[in-house]
């Protein structure tokens, strides 16, 4: 006999949780910021194979967890797939301007440290 | 016989070292994100002793330490009192609008978690 697969579920800062202080840690790394860049030019949910990361699997599944925990992005389970996607509406609501203005900032500053065709 | 005394230097990363991923890392607290906002606010440099923080002495100096190393602020001896200054311009020339957004930010959320008068 079986039973109805229990959704998995993860857990999620509410808007209201959400802390400018934990929001600007999960951004204050290379990785995280190129997952986040990624997700912002995506405009819609990517699964997390999706990502070419130099760090390991465990590696990267730590640097979503530490996003998703902050309240950046949101992370479901649709099957076997994690669909990962930007909180934008709630960042924007809760500190507007801060999202574009760090990504402006990681691009300018790729730009400058990675010319054209490096 | 006495000498001049030596001027104590301390390490500042000229402005084409400074990262994005330190800045945000040094804004990541809400202890130095209350030094910045008092030293935006100021307009000056301040004495480290001008700070009132909820933490220890030595909590204290590691506070700016992060903040100076990562190239948020500049610290100065004058004389046996350490100055702490705003690294304004270099911020906003490499990381245009950051450094208000996130003051703005940081605001906002004091706002919304500490009503006035509380």
């Amino acid at each position: 006999m079986s039973t109805p697969a229990t959704p998995r579920l993860l857990e999620h800062p509410a808007p209201g949780e959400i802390r400018l202080e934990l929001v600007l840690h999960a951004l204050s790394d290379a990785v995280r910021l190129r997952i986040v860049s990624e997700l912002a030019a995506a405009e819609t949910e990517l699964s997390c194979s999706h990502f070419v990361l130099p760090v390991t699997k465990s590696t990267t599944t730590h640097h979503f967890r530490v996003l998703r925990e902050a309240g950046v992005i949101r992370q479901d389970y649709r099957g076997t797939a994690k669909l990962n996607g930007l909180r934008r509406t709630d960042l924007d609501a809760l500190f507007p301007g801060l999202l574009d203005t760090v990504l402006a900032a990681a691009e300018a500053q790729s730009a400058r440290l990675e010319p054209a065709g490096a």
